[in-house]
């Protein structure tokens, strides 16, 4: 590692100290880098992003243990969260989706969830995400980083041998590589007129959304159905012909003392444009007459932060690494709230990236072309993520078709989860730190299952199959029987899942589906997948209550 | 009450949404009022006030028994907060003090403390106020408040039958009574030109404060003195000529999930003017260069905020009250942080303030003659906390003269804490919501002993007293005489306390000493404080564990 640091020159410098910031600022601070995080902001402030899917905790958990920052860890779950960070998140046992039609009732019968039993997947998180951000912001700085809060970038220099920047206070700081971890409104993406106008994306939603006191659980406004788990004690997706809302409960457990519950709806907004003539507040009591099924559910809720109404949420970039820069996930694109997608994107990326940024440092060569693999993360795991979302507003006009379409994600969700875990607690077991190297290896870098290429040619199948629908070429009920019949080909899919029963509403969460999938991993996954089921399900056991138990 | 609120009417607006106006707010929405919060921000954010003592916290007690909110109770005690509202607050079982002399190692037995026991007054808390602050206002709004936030106020018209706001958003509210729970920029004060400039105090100081991570417990930077409890398990004070400092940690129990400490500098502006060189860092840095014995504590610690440099921290205003309007006490001036006055006097100005307007919404006579009791509370609470930390900052050039001088603050402590928790328990027993006026019946509102003529006099006569050392007629060996002298010439004042005793370093705060008040205060004390000490001690106990288990 280099550490030339002058008194305002530093290896790295980040700008924006959110999630991603102070992820990345931690880790490379704590491996040795001079760090320098500048914000136009201060903590401790509102973010979004506050659902966890296995993608994400467990690439918490990898990244804790790669790059020796325990403090994340402790951001990996409930236990840890409590002991360590806060009394303020909620707990996430499944993934609930509750179909709406306008004007009706809800039918208690059509209803999807996923359910995520203790073991080894969850049970996620529901972050309150301001305890979060400032946690790890204090942890970046604990391990050396320099901090510079409520400064403005008034300009950036890029030269061969650093980043020079400026700041509206008068101050100059240079770093040898420059991390933007903003937003949508990137510094470097607006320096280097990164962003695709229009954004390249199929999705095109808007978003509404806010923190509510008094949302009653969903349990109490309907009849149950049969479904694994309690709808409150998840987090839940109310679906419907053109949009679809979250209910993220924060209270939903014993010990937490947050009353909190967070809302958000999100409208195609080719259909539902934002509206100019009525404030947030207004649209979302006429959206609740809509659907009465919703309704309920906050009759008597009240907002306790103001309404954010954006524009639409999707933008992208035709670039996101340079010479000596890098976007991370947030700053390079975004497409839409649904499957709590951008922090694993988020996670997944700084993984890589740091690594790839240590061996950087290493001999001094920070040429966009050695940050490529980030490159292709970054675009696919956006394009990836806006074509199981587009996919999923094309299915929301139809139970069966979204029924059909979940398990897309479903299959997702099990092979990214398995291909994180699984490398995480081959590490626990042999302690070997080349085992993350896979992370860097992957023939489809930011693909959900980024090892095999009958996967990419699936998906791909899937997407365009679901997209006749919305051309008018397929009718709902036709694309569910291709749907169907897609999986049934697919002989490399987990035969566990029997994905090809698309009108299951229950997808297997528990731990015995999980046994059933090792031994499929272990026994009958293709080649590209074996690594990640390389032991038998009790040493998994075992590992898992001894990570648990250092918490 | 009256409810005749329109869509944009209101019984009362509250401006600011910080813990004065979210108190506020939790209860007259409570009372059935309708209530309006606007405040141009928006929380979570920053806050000091952050280290209680008895009067705050038994107020806080007092507000949630007379006015019906269980959840002020919750943030009177530590396990009230850990339960129901964060896991991020310290606990305060001291006030210490330790002296320091330029440029020399601190000799440890130059320090005093006082002990705050578990019971009655004890353990004090040191407030995460972002949390706290957060809370309340969700309090406020769950019991019916109407917010807007990031809402600024273009104008505000004031008729003889309402408060008319006019927002920049282009909002219109009405309200029958107009708060401001705002501070030294309050609109009311800057439209109605309130602030008297020069402030009248005496009090000269500026402050320099934020977070800190990596600050070591002090007890690790010296040796044990025989002080009662450790130094970092309550407030600690770094004293010196000139000024002091707050080193207020949250990190000081095992359950507390915050590593941060609040860390201020206090300085006679008149003898260290605000630098227009340098950056507070640099300002902090020298400062430690000149007190070694305060810089021990610093050697691993950083900033985990930006600093705020404040100009001189003192304001006040003529009038605090007017026809239909109010400001709260932070709105109507403020001192200096020296003995956590601020939020005392809050809570007690709110208390007072609220069973008046409550009382005029019952007839609709809002003149500011019927709130001349609080026009009077606010002036004098400011005034005899400027005579006490006016005093503080002449004795701090002398070790003895503080030594004698904190037996002012200790008495005014002992008196103001026990009318308080004497009226708490006395309603605790009762149920007599009549035993509340007490607070709205004193002869001398604002003062640390609201009732008893003697303690007027003789706290201006303390005051006039170390004034003299100031002036230079008096040395402080014969201040330090005369104010023993003095002590052992007021009959009337607490014996156990045996305040004539002035160079005693430790100051009893333990439960056997509070017992030993309790006798005195039956048996003994000015027929004015009787009513505060009716029951015997052991009632007292029982009460206290009553009131503990309903939390």
């Amino acid at each position: 590692m280099l550490k030339d640091a002058t008194e305002t020159g530093f290896d790295v410098a980040i700008i924006g100290s959110g999630i991603a910031g102070s992820l990345t600022g931690c880790i490379l601070a704590r491996q040795g880098l001079s760090v320098l995080l500048i914000d136009t902001g201060v903590h401790p402030r509102f973010s979004l992003g506050e659902s966890t899917i296995g993608e994400t905790s467990y690439m918490l958990k990898v990244l804790a243990a790669r790059y020796d920052v325990p403090e994340i860890a402790y951001c990996s779950t409930l236990e840890g969260l409590q002991k360590h960070v806060t009394s303020s998140c909620g707990v996430k046992r499944n993934f609930g989706f509750v179909y709406h039609h306008e004007h009706e009732r809800q039918n208690p019968q059509e209803v999807t969830q996923c359910n995520v039993s203790d073991f080894p997947f969850g049970p996620e998180m529901h972050l309150y995400r301001q305890d979060i951000d400032e946690y790890l912001f204090n942890t970046a700085l604990k391990y050396g980083a320099t901090a510079r809060q409520r400064t403005s970038i008034k300009q950036i220099e890029m030269t061969e041998k650093q980043a020079i920047l400026h700041t509206e206070g008068g101050e100059t700081f240079t770093a040898q590589y420059l991390v933007d971890a903003s937003g949508e409104r990137s510094l470097l993406a607006n320096m280097f007129q990164l962003r695709e106008q229009p954004p390249r994306f199929k999705t095109h939603s808007r978003a509404l959304f806010t923190h509510m006191e008094g949302v009653k659980p969903f349990d109490s406004c309907t009849e149950p159905s049969g479904q694994p788990t309690l709808w409150d004690s998840g987090t839940l997706h109310h679906i419907f012909d053109g949009g679809w809302m979250w209910v993220i409960p924060f209270n939903n457990h014993a010990d937490s003392t947050n009353p909190l519950c967070s809302v958000g709806l999100n409208l195609d907004e080719r259909r539902f444009p934002k509206p100019t003539d009525k404030m947030p507040q207004q649209e979302w009591d006429e959206f609740l007459a809509r659907f009465p099924g919703i309704a309920d559910q906050f009759t008597e809720a009240h907002t306790t932060r103001p309404w954010i109404s954006t524009e639409r949420t999707q933008f992208s970039s035709r670039q996101t690494v340079g010479d000596r820069w890098a976007l991370m996930s947030h700053a390079a694109g975004a497409i839409d709230a649904l499957f709590s997608r951008g922090l694993a994107n988020t996670t997944q990326v700084i993984n890589s990236f740091v690594a790839i940024l240590l061996e950087a440092f290493g001999d001094g060569d920070f040429s966009a072309q050695r940050f490529a693999y980030i490159e292709k993360m970054n675009q696919t795991a956006l394009d990836f993520n806006d074509g199981l979302v587009h996919g999923s507003y094309i299915a929301f006009r139809d139970f069966d078709l979204w029924r059909a379409w979940s398990k897309v994600w479903f299959l997702a969700w099990n092979l990214g989860s398995s291909r994180i875990s699984g490398t995480y607690f081959r590490y626990q077991e042999t302690h070997d730190p080349t085992i993350f190297n896979v992370f860097e290896e992957a023939a489809f870098p930011g693909s959900f299952s980024p090892d095999l290429p009958q996967f990419q040619t699936l998906f791909n199948d899937l997407v365009a199959l679901i997209e006749e629908v919305e051309a008018g070429t397929r009718t709902p009920q036709q694309a569910v029987t291709a749907i169907s019949e897609t999986f049934r080909q697919a002989s490399f899919a987990p035969t566990p899942l029997n994905l090809a029963d698309v009108l299951r509403q229950y997808h297997d969460g528990s731990t015995e589906a999980m046994r059933r999938m090792y031994e499929w991993g272990k026994n009958a996954s293709p080649q590209e997948l074996r690594r990640y089921y390389e032991y038998d399900f009790t040493t998994l056991e075992v590992l898992a209550q001894k990570a648990t138990s250092s918490v």
